[in-house]
């Protein structure tokens, strides 16, 4: 394997400047036996009020894996501990607060960093091509680690100071997390769309990845040179991509030396049934299941039958080193512990190490300490005296947690998406009643409401309304009738509240686009409600095609819908995090 | 009052460009009662591992706030714990796991930041002279904050790229904190150093602040519009500024239309005893203490005397809104955190909140929820099942905390200050004994080795080695024996560490002068070792002074030590975080 190529000429001229810590070269002078440190700026631990952090933490069991089981989520606890002090000396193991709470390492909280870096590089993507296999960089989510990509890899630019020749471009979905775009946008980034089928992001055809950037207009601009793209339960799309689809992606981003920026909120969630339950309704599809291989059957197994069934990453394809892929804890523990990580080339890493050192230093050791205590349970030597369901999760237990939370979501999805897939039809039954009440017509109109994509991971399923089938379309534009929809949809016996489809326009001429399409989550809800408010909201759907006029749902320019409508421009409203 | 100034004319294309959310305006649909939410890419809370999140947490007690006491620090703690769900309505009072470990406002978490504010507005700055008093964020520390105040203020200069016109300039101590040097420096900023004496920035005099700016040469670039300071316990000096001077400072950057970035980690560390117990050593002093007033007796108080009792801050004096306060819970609660606040007037901390949706987006919920719970207590409704134990600091604890931290400091500092103000000189007694023992010549040879300011704050102290008064010092320059003297203290039977002036020194010029200079933290010991580590710290300077040679001390160029004394252009070595 050769080792990942030098793309440091995508560095921006701020990132390229920042010095390299010296910081190593002095690991031996605080090594001497009993050097006292004045040099340090560190509070002394003692002045920490913090005692012990603890916390009751569910087993990785508490979900099941498979929708055959009746039994119930397992309520159990485990008890975990966080302690001023560990006497291990093993700084990978040991977990406390007098180093968790102290000033650390850029690169994470060194267990948490280490047991990440094993997750990442023997089971996530054991089969990087490029020698000496990719780093990690703990990040505070994955907008932070967004952010510091945007920051290494683009100059901002301003239209009343710079050359349009300065201008850089990223390409995106033409639909997507709208934070992403308004990460970029206000540096002066070309914000380039690309289009997109069931899957996600297109590869070739017309405004595909190919077509964009063989005939970019250089008076926009320069190429663009980074891709952002989401590959696993697309947002708002809930497209997977293909490993062919990936790899078509992978060769062109080479062929113009783009870097790819693939963020990976969802991906443990993938639906493999979601296939098979879309041919049983629809009737064979020309396209092969996702999920039908071991993905690493010709590679180095990732040790465990989940992982291997899932799409592999692009940074198992990436012999150049030119992916970045972000993870992020907010959906696989939670939003709020603003906790995630960023995986490259060490080349990569090391810029990124040095923006962190100047920005967010590390994030909270409140968060690393207490989720490495769950993922690693107390150091060896500390095992004999801990309780047994004090052990950690371990990698065995992180995996099953994974497996546990995609199999819950497979179900949302499943009872979301068999009650649409039956109620997509508006149907009029009309009777027409003779005289002889033996005799009656059943008229019978059927009327196409909506349709969607079964998501194959993520979610969200991405709703595509036929406001052309509405019996009102004749007075009124689809654009009307779109943001009528909306508004009907809150004023119904069971309001709900749906994400406008401009939300996610990532230029304006998507957004054009934009008005019939509606993001549906399946995860904000109780588990236990998702097929009753889904019933409601398709009789939403069939109390608007039954309107006669639209009366009460307009509040003219300037109101609440004209601002929904609008919000393909604002961020963080719904969905905040990717 | 008035309002505060617009000063948008300072803010960064880029920042000017990011859009304001729209999410108020939809609030009215949230709060539709039983409005379903498809919108949202949220988890259901459900899907969070934890349970709960817990904690043993000191008393606000546990240490003294008077030396005079023999009583040792209170062991005792408090039982906290953050429930998965709290019934309590009230947003600003309700701590609990399902919303801290959700996505939140980048303002902060409800509860913490309406306790800090309220801590802010009325107890730490009663007396801000604008109409409606400024506003806060919470952020990830005050590099963060940092961070995002340059991101702000500032557009990046590229040398290949832009006139020098264009270029932006950053005022500061001429020594100072590395880090933020490091934070502005690779935009392309000019930093510029100002003058310097024991309580910090001059504003007047050769090199002070009036004449930077009076006499600023264009062909440098633009006139720097941003001021950062440290102005209590400086990093690295331990100056504290006068309010007098404070004032000349702030009318300055009034006339000069400079934006003040106050940076206050040890703002509660204020050390009354500093002035008393130096006038003992060394007579009168020209300046009175800054420490023998009320500083609000003239306006509202803080509502504590201990407040009362500190220098007021820039914000204090900031009619127009130009202060931007950066404070953090590094050095109060723990460095890891990763926690701390940025206090402006409401159209900065508007323009930060954008910036933070696309960053950090707010602070970890593990962290927000659990110092929530430590300032806060459970609310009111559930303070009669709570056992006393668990009601939380409140504002009157908090505040006795910091006063605890203070004299624990204060001690330190005595404790340091005292063996180091007797022990500046080297002491050669040769006895020249005669053949008659009853006749003894004793030749007393006494050297200043050292000089330095007692610290009014902080947790610093910046000694002034004399080597001009070194034996050696016809042999080697100044700076060689500077070099030579860091290394011997590794070397001595008890090896030393301590921080090289250079570390800090802001611009090339200052980084000439600094070779003489060492800080010195008072902080990172065990207290019981202060005196001990210090005495033997002195003995370091006396067995240099005793020195015949370097012999073992010059390991040549490329040596650690002389990476050790390019540490001015590293960060994170010495003193992370502020």
């Amino acid at each position: 394997m050769a080792a990942p190529v030098d793309l440091s000429h995508h560095f921006s001229s701020v990132s390229r400047n920042r010095n390299a810590s010296a910081v190593k070269e002095f690991y031996k002078y605080f090594a001497i036996p009993g050097i006292v440190n004045f040099a340090a700026g560190q509070p002394h631990p003692s002045y920490f009020p913090y005692d012990t952090l603890e916390a009751n933490v569910a087993l990785p069991q508490r979900f099941n894996v498979s929708n055959t089981s009746d039994a119930a989520p397992t309520p159990a606890s485990a008890r975990v501990t966080v302690p001023k002090e560990s006497r291990t000396a093993d700084l990978q193991r040991r977990i406390d607060l007098t180093t968790a709470l102290q000033y650390g390492l850029a690169e994470g909280y060194p267990p948490l960093h280490s047991f990440i870096r094993q997750f990442t590089r023997d089971h996530l993507h054991p089969n990087v091509p490029y020698a000496g296999g990719p780093e990690i960089i703990m990040t505070c989510g994955s907008t932070d680690g967004f952010s510091k990509v945007i920051e290494l890899f683009t100059n901002s630019w301003n239209p009343d100071r710079d050359w349009i020749q300065q201008r850089e471009g990223m390409l995106c979905e033409e639909f997507t997390y709208m934070n992403a775009i308004q990460t970029a946008r206000p540096r002066g980034i070309n914000v380039v769309g690309v289009a997109m089928d069931g899957q996600g992001i297109r590869a070739t055809g017309k405004g595909g990845l190919e077509d964009v950037l063989k005939n970019w207009d250089f008076r926009r601009g320069r190429q663009p040179h980074l891709l952002y793209t989401i590959a696993v339960g697309q947002n708002p799309t809930g497209g997977t991509l293909s490993v062919e689809r990936k790899k078509e992606v992978y060769a062109i981003c080479q062929k113009y030396d783009v870097i790819i920026v693939e963020d990976e909120p969802y991906w443990n969630l993938q639906f493999p049934s979601a296939y098979e339950m879309s041919t049983r309704y629809r009737g064979p599809s020309s396209e092969p299941s996702l999920y039908t291989q071991n993905y690493n059957a010709q590679g180095k197994s990732s040790g465990y039958a989940f992982l291997d069934s899932l799409v592999p990453s692009y940074l198992s394809m990436d012999t150049e080193g030119r992916v970045v892929r972000l993870d992020t804890f907010s959906k696989t523990i939670a939003p709020g512990s603003r906790l995630g990580w960023m995986t490259a080339q060490p080349g990569i890493i090391e810029r990124v190490t040095r923006i962190t050192e100047v920005s967010t230093q590390q994030p909270s050791g409140f968060v690393q300490s207490l989720v490495a205590k769950v993922l690693m349970g107390p150091p060896q030597d500390e095992h004999v005296s801990a309780k047994k369901d004090a052990l950690g999760w371990q990698m065995d237990g992180w995996v099953r947690w994974l497996e546990g939370l995609r199999n819950s979501y497979e179900g949302r999805m499943q009872a979301m998406c068999t009650i649409l897939e039956e109620s997509k039809y508006f149907v009029k039954e009309s009777t027409a009643a003779s005289d002889d009440s033996a005799h009656e017509w059943e008229v019978v109109d059927r009327t196409q409401m909506f349709d969607f994509v079964w998501p194959m991971g993520g979610m969200f399923l991405w709703l595509e309304v036929y406001f052309d089938t509405h019996p009102l379309r004749s007075r009124y534009s689809s654009e009307v009738l779109s943001k009528a929809f909306w508004v009907h949809l809150t004023k119904v016996p069971q309001p709900c509240l749906v994400g406008p489809g401009k939300m996610f326009g990532a230029t304006p001429h998507s957004a054009e686009q934009a008005h019939k399409y509606f993001r549906l989550a399946f995860a904000p809800m109780d588990a236990s409600e998702v097929s009753d408010v889904t019933h409601r909201l398709t009789e939403g759907f069939r109390s608007f095609w039954q309107r006669k006029n639209l009366d009460g749902l307009d509040d003219g320019p300037g109101s609440d819908v004209e601002a929904a409508m609008r919000l393909g421009s604002t961020v963080n409203l719904f969905g905040m995090g990717c």
